[in-house]
């Protein structure tokens, strides 16, 4: 392997949102303001995207495997896909729901599902009183909230467990975070579960489709807006960064094969995988606890293809929500022109990591079975099943992102976006709003940018 | 950097007590069984001992400024000392101890401070109930507990706050505790917290001095013992791992500037260690969730050496518990000699970090005067002040050990000594008995030895 060496102004670490919107935004700036400067992207994976990944099977049907939604009030989101003029779909959601409860099947309309009404008044009530504290949770600074001590001692597990009466309303609630955070109740603090809720707006609209995150679709897969924003970039692929030395004049990057020189980096990577690279000299205590103390939640989706999206004949959505596994909720991920018909079914956290030690052809088996409780028997002979779980990826180590257990938000919070010398942080973990979605990888990135453009000097000829 | 190769039976990643100790016992089993076997030790730092570090200072006087004490019970540490003829002598515990304590400075005798007696009945009756908990909880399978899923659902703190009553019984506790995990009670589960009191015997073996954790002390420092180990051992420093290619064949192990081809691989490598290491291909999502989600405590070490133990003239151990910082808890740690008086302050958690921030003359400042308020004004003039703060160290990142947030050990444990292909986990983290001490890192050694004998066949001469 020959060691290339080369310099730049920027190296912006990760090709994935967070990445593409800074080097974007910078190569934007520059031109509007006459300087040159040169942006290297270093990127581990052989294509761009990160946790956006849509795929073409042998059929012809794009999938999107990792983040495919555009929700209501992501504004960034929707403004890199105006940029770019690509166009976006409802996501399908017609016809009735299905709910898979205590072995009982049942069929409702919109969000609310045919449960006891205890049941629904608690999780009504609590989806109140979570909202209500999540309000007081400043976005800037979770940190900083009145009661932030209180909510940082506990897992949201625990508060559900003292303050929510009815079991089955505590099972629905942790079946919906569950979908959110890609972890158990347990492993993520009350703190972190209300910023993130405040960071999407509320309860409702995390957990939604029409108002909600799951609103829109992209047109031949959000990935599309990936490889449109890496246009004209100049993007290293299959270039994983082993190491970076740095000081206050800079940095020097060392990548398989090549050695980049910049005056300023940005690092979008999540932070358990900046453990994975060497730091010469060693990052802060408190940053390094985050690199050490957020892991990532384990999530992966789960896609049969069908000839035709068959339970909309029996009047179905394709939306389902069940205590059974594996997947204990679906979507109908169908293209615009509504053939063929793609079931999505997501696992997360220990479900995922359950399917994820099953060969192909098993997971396939019990995703399917599952799909057929839900759907009926049609859906256990599909064109094509794909799936992809996010924890076997060694560039991701997991989905949607990396969380907080009880005290770390608390105690090394204000690191997340604090710049160390020539290092930013970026990527989705560092955003204020939507943070952990794809609208807060471009927002954080963006924000990178700023912090950067404030530091560069024109560069010498040469 | 010239890329040297060479080729092994067993690589031992780490050079710390767990690495020693593997590394010793299969040389002492092929031996006996007249098996050539070849073992290198390849460690990160230019010395052996790990976390265990003694120094010896500008005036000669040696000081431990890692771990330190051979604890009441620990049979393997104990074991290892005897076998290279390492002398001992009795921690400095002689006087009266001091609380201060809301203000107040009193003087007690034995265990128990001078407290409320609604304070200390809150904290015998808590610590009852911890070791009434913690003995139903399996060494080998903490996840195996009958109320597994209740314990690790909470942090220890929100236990606390929902079982003790008494303000000042639960702050005694946080501090006792914190001096055992190196962090705040609200980070770590409930159910590792039992484990590791179990693990230690109880809850007064782990915070006490006499018949308890912190009885004995090494003559020359612990070190010592850790150099001992290594004579006649292959034991290669500065060599910090970067990359492990594995195969069931065997591993090849990348060092900076040296590569070992090996039939079996013993790391020892803290969790989040192993998370700076690149796997090829990667580890499995449980071993991975492990490096992720277990951080290591902040703990540091602060020293300082006075011509005399002054405090012992005014009928004081040196020993001090106080809610004032930064130094909640004190020892003498004077060499057996009785001169000089050497008196050793522990920081931990948010107190490590806040101290870290400081430049070494700020520290030596504030940690005097907390000296002062404990011992008199005598405490303010040392000979010489040192102090370690292990989470700047970018070879450990954090002591005592790593610990498990909500969620973890239930989900992740049985990975903890799972190996995987030619890859064998130690370290004192993997330990059963004594897990986080010494003791723990010497016994998961000889764990990882047993197995890796176990693997081995004679090998082919040339």
């Amino acid at each position: 392997m020959s060691e290339n060496e080369e310099s730049c102004d920027v190296a912006v670490l990760g090709a994935g949102f967070a990445g593409l919107a800074a080097a974007v935004a910078i190569a934007d700036a520059c031109k509007a303001g006459a300087k040159p400067c040169k942006v290297v992207v270093l990127e581990a994976r052989e294509r761009v995207g990160g946790r956006v990944y849509t795929t073409t099977l042998a059929d012809g049907t794009w999938v999107d495997l990792g983040g495919q939604w555009l929700g209501a009030g992501q504004e960034r989101l929707a403004h890199w896909l105006a940029r770019y003029r690509i166009a976006t779909y409802p996501t399908w959601t017609k016809g009735d729901n299905v709910l898979l409860w205590q072995g009982q099947r049942t069929r409702y309309r919109g969000t609310i599902p045919k449960l006891p009404l205890t049941a629904l008044l608690g999780v009504a009530w609590a989806q109140l009183r979570l909202d209500r504290m999540a309000k007081q949770v400043p976005l800037e600074a979770p940190w900083q909230a009145r009661k932030a001590a209180e909510w940082d001692a506990q897992s949201f597990g625990s508060w559900l467990a003292n303050n929510v009466g009815s079991e089955q309303a505590r099972q629905l609630l942790s079946i919906g975070m569950e979908t959110v955070f890609a972890e158990h109740a347990n492993n993520y603090s009350l703190l972190h579960a209300l910023f993130y809720i405040h960071s999407g707006k509320n309860t409702d609209t995390l957990l939604g489709s029409e108002g909600g995150a799951q609103e829109t679709r992209v047109r031949g897969g959000m990935q599309r807006l990936a490889e449109a924003m890496a246009q004209g970039l100049d993007v290293r692929l299959e270039r994983p960064v082993r190491r970076v030395q740095w000081s206050a004049d800079g940095a020097v990057v060392h990548c398989d094969g090549l050695t980049v020189k910049a005056a300023r980096v940005i690092l979008t990577l999540p932070p358990p995988l900046c453990s994975e690279v060497a730091f010469e000299p060693p990052l802060p205590p408190s940053r390094q606890a985050l690199h050490q103390g957020m892991p990532m939640g384990a999530a992966g989706k789960c896609v049969a293809i069908y000839d035709e999206p068959f339970w909309r004949k029996a009047g179905l959505s394709g939306m389902c929500v069940s205590d059974e596994g594996p997947c204990h909720v679906t979507f109908d991920s169908s293209p615009p022109e509504g053939k063929p018909g793609v079931l999505l079914g997501f696992v997360e956290a220990d479900g995922a990591r359950e399917l994820g030690k099953q060969t192909e052809s098993e997971r396939q088996k019990s995703v399917l079975a599952c799909f057929a409780k839900y759907f009926g028997d049609q859906a256990l002979t599909p064109r094509i099943y794909v799936d992809k779980l996010w924890e076997h990826d060694p560039w991701a180590r997991g989905c949607y992102g990396a969380f907080c257990p009880p005290g770390l938000l608390l105690a090394h919070g204000p690191a997340l976006r604090q710049p160390t010398g020539p290092l930013h942080f970026a990527g989705t973990e560092t955003a204020t709003v939507w943070s952990g979605y794809i609208d807060g990888a471009l927002s954080s990135g963006e924000r990178a940018a700023r912090e950067v453009l404030g530091h560069l000097s024109p560069r010498p000829s040469g």
